[in-house]
Formats: C-alpha cells, sequence, structure tokens
C-alpha cells in the first residue's frame, strides 16, 4: 500500500468553516498529527491515531509525518486555518528539502482553508475588499527589522494590511512598536479592527482608530486589521458597524 | 418575517472546497443572485429563485438583494473565492453606504469562503507561507499609477505577492508592465507560479521565473503569485515540483 500525506487547514474554530475536502482526508488518514489544540476539535474513529504536539515543534512534527506516510500510512496534518499561511505547510516542504529522500514514494497534497484574516474580517463587513497584505508579527523565525520595514512599506502602499500573531505572552508589546511605525505613515483616524477569537464561544470584535488602537486588547487570539486611507466604517441596519474597502480608488 | 441577506463564497470552483456554513445558507435562500457562472454551480431546489446578473453590474446587484431583503425575503448573494477579497461583500456595503435606509431592519452577513489564491498555493505547496500580499491588476476601478506604486513597494517589502486579475481581452498587456516594474526590483530568477483555472477540470500550473514569466500563458482564470527572495522551489517524491517560502527569514 502507498501511504500519503494531506496537510488540512481546519479554518478558525468552527467545523462549518471546514470544507468537506479537509473532511475527507480527515476521515480517510490513519494518523492525524497536529498541535494539541487543532486535534482536540476533532473525534478519532476506531482504529485512527491521533499525534498531539507542542506548538514550536513545527520541524519535528514535519519529520514524523513524512516517516509515517514513508511507511505506507495515510497521514493527515492539521493545521487552523489554512495549512499554507503561517502554518504547517510550509514547515513540511522545509523538512523536505532538509531531508529529500524522506519523501519519496508517496504523495503530498496541501487542501486549502478559512485563513483568520477571511474569517475576521467577514464579521466585520469586507476590509479586505481591496489590495492587501498579511504579516506575521512573530519575531521567533524573523528580525524585527525585516518586520519593521514590511510595515513601513506596506503602509506607504496604503494596504489593508491584516497582523497575524500580533502579541504572546513572550511578546506583549511589539504590536505597540508596529502601530507608531504605522502612524508615522497613516492617518490617526485609520479605522483599525481586532478580532479576537473569531468563530469561538468568546469571539469579540472591536473597530476602532490607529490613535487608539494602543488601548485595545491585543493577544496570541487576536487578528488585527489596519484599514487603507480608503477603508470606511458604516453604520448598517439594526445598529451594526461595519468595515469595508471600497472596490475602487478614485483618480487623485 | 424578517429577512436577511448573507453574501457566501462559493470557492475557486469544486463542490468539496464550499463550506458548510455556505452551503446552509444557499440551502436556506428565498433567492440567490450573483454573476451567472457562479449561480450555475448550484442548482435550485423547489421555490427557490435564482436572479443571473452579468460581471460588471455588482452595484446593481447588490442594491436589488437589499431591497430583496427588505421585502422580508432570504437572499444569499454568491460570490466565487471569498467574498470579502476582490468580491461582492464590499459592492453590497457600498450599495448600503449611499443607500442606508435599503439596509433597514434586517442581517446581513457575510460567509467566509477560499479565495483564489490559497487554492492556487496548495496546488503547488505553500508560497504564501510566509508574508505576503494579494492586489488586483484590473484598472477598471483604480488609476493605473496606484497599481504601479504597490507592486514597487510590495517589491522592496519582499513579500510574496499574489496578483488577482493579471490580464483579461480588454487588458492583455498590463500584466507584462506589472512584471517590468517588479524586475527592476527583485532577482531575474525569482519564483513564479501561474496557476490558471485550480480547482476545475482544465487546471494548469506552471513555474517559472520572472524572468521568463512574460512567456507563460496568462488570462483572466489565471492567479499569478510572485516568490520573495526566501521562496524556494524543491524537487519532492514523484517528481513533483513544489514551491514554497520558509517560515523563517534569515538574519543579514
Amino acid at each position: 500500500m502507498s501511504g500519503h500525506l494531506t496537510i488540512v487547514g481546519l479554518g478558525p474554530g468552527p467545523a462549518e468553516w471546514v470544507t468537506p475536502a479537509a473532511n475527507a482526508a480527515i476521515a480517510a488518514a490513519d494518523v492525524l498529527l497536529g498541535y494539541a489544540p487543532y486535534l482536540a476539535r476533532l473525534s478519532p474513529r476506531a482504529g485512527q491515531v491521533f499525534e498531539a504536539s507542542d506548538n514550536r515543534e513545527e520541524l519535528v512534527r514535519a519529520t514524523r509525518a513524512l516517516e509515517l506516510a514513508g511507511e505506507g500510512k495515510r497521514i493527515v496534518m492539521v493545521s487552523g486555518g489554512d495549512p499554507g499561511v503561517f502554518a504547517m505547510a510550509a514547515a513540511v516542504f522545509e523538512a523536505v528539502e532538509k531531508s529529500p529522500a524522506l519523501a519519496n514514494g508517496f504523495d503530498i497534497r496541501v487542501e486549502p482553508g478559512v485563513t483568520a484574516m477571511l474569517a475576521a474580517a467577514a464579521r466585520i463587513g469586507a476590509p479586505l475588499g481591496h489590495d492587501f497584505c498579511a504579516i506575521s508579527l512573530s519575531d521567533n523565525l524573523k528580525p524585527w527589522q525585516v518586520i519593521e520595514k514590511r510595515l513601513r512599506l506596506a503602509a506607504e502602499a496604503d494596504f489593508v494590511i491584516a497582523l497575524y500573531n500580533p502579541a504572546s505572552k513572550a511578546r506583549p508589546k511589539q504590536i505597540q512598536e508596529a502601530f507608531r511605525v504605522l502612524s508615522a505613515v497613516r492617518k490617526p483616524e485609520t479605522t483599525v479592527v481586532f478580532a479576537r477569537a473569531v468563530g469561538r464561544g468568546d469571539e469579540s470584535i472591536e473597530v476602532t482608530t490607529l490613535r487608539d488602537a494602543p488601548n485595545a486588547l491585543c493577544d496570541m487570539r487576536t487578528l488585527v486589521i489596519i484599514g487603507s486611507d480608503a477603508t470606511r466604517r458604516l453604520q448598517g441596519g439594526k445598529g451594526r458597524t461595519w468595515v469595508y474597502t471600497p472596490r475602487s480608488v478614485r483618480d487623485e
């Protein structure tokens, strides 16, 4: 029997955002590997093995998945959101590049999913309706000066900016530094959205401005969206606040 | 009875990439509106009305959807990909802003979906594994100098760049202009992926370099991904070519 490895994304949380393709891969797997909280969203069927691991062990987990697939097993690597966005798919290909022999004789497949910024955007309207970028604020894997340069150029390009991993217990202050960099280019009244735990029971969405953004609650479960100059805030029916970025940019 | 309007994304094509949440909204709708080729992917159930419209009529379609929801009907607006990315959700909020009274008394909801760049990335590996941006090359709705400036700054920021709407019959040459702008900043050997009709029967993926990109087939069904300096190409098992962007950036 020939094994295979499928890297799937579970979306931001609820089962209603998991694609049928991801569910089919999960149902067919002999072994599922992943960060423990992601595996905890699934229920093993008879004969299935779940191998949970810790957050910072991506490369070890990826190598293990390749080894198991090489033994002829059907392997699923689970990721939150989309597996290709700041997640496990890149880690698997890093492991393949490091040890090419590990990836011989079986198929690797990536199944796309709903990444956090799309779910966060949907909750508040359509802030990503025009050109945008996604930046991870975590400097575990890159120097802060790279992040700072990207923030500055993204602000100059007037992209809508989605910030992944904006803060954690080990990095509580970098988001403040990011707001300082952005504020040097963007207007203080630029719309900022803090979307926390989107799709979970304790979901909360806060809409504020770049001026007031430093006061907002921001942790590792938060996704931050900074609007472009064109991003608009409006009151819809039933007292809702919506944030959206129009499809067109006016000639200046 | 109180109506509502849900804007859903059907993903890039196949049913296996449509979320259960989108399917539930579609099943519950009285009237579905959308660009004809998107509606053609669905089968109306008894009592359901499909209102198909043309590509460039987004604002008319959005206004009509708001009117119908205001009459107490359950409305679904369908979009390809994710409705919040260069798609119908922004058009609906533009219509709300233009005529706020239209949006009174019913709920609006956006259901996220798998946007084209995530599906394209999954097919070829994990090119969006690190900081990236998404730019629409269509200048129907924005001046070309804005596009050019964003391309240049995105190249300087060393983002992976996903280009939506890279070419059409009316705009066959802009993608070549885009490659010229990017080539002034990025190395000629930068990896470029042309992902055409992802998820459809005639899907094709071409991996090339910025130097050779002008020779690739590129049309309105193509999504183009330009790698960062860190993006890597590797040979996996079974003769596959993979493209991925590592999670880390080295200190320079």
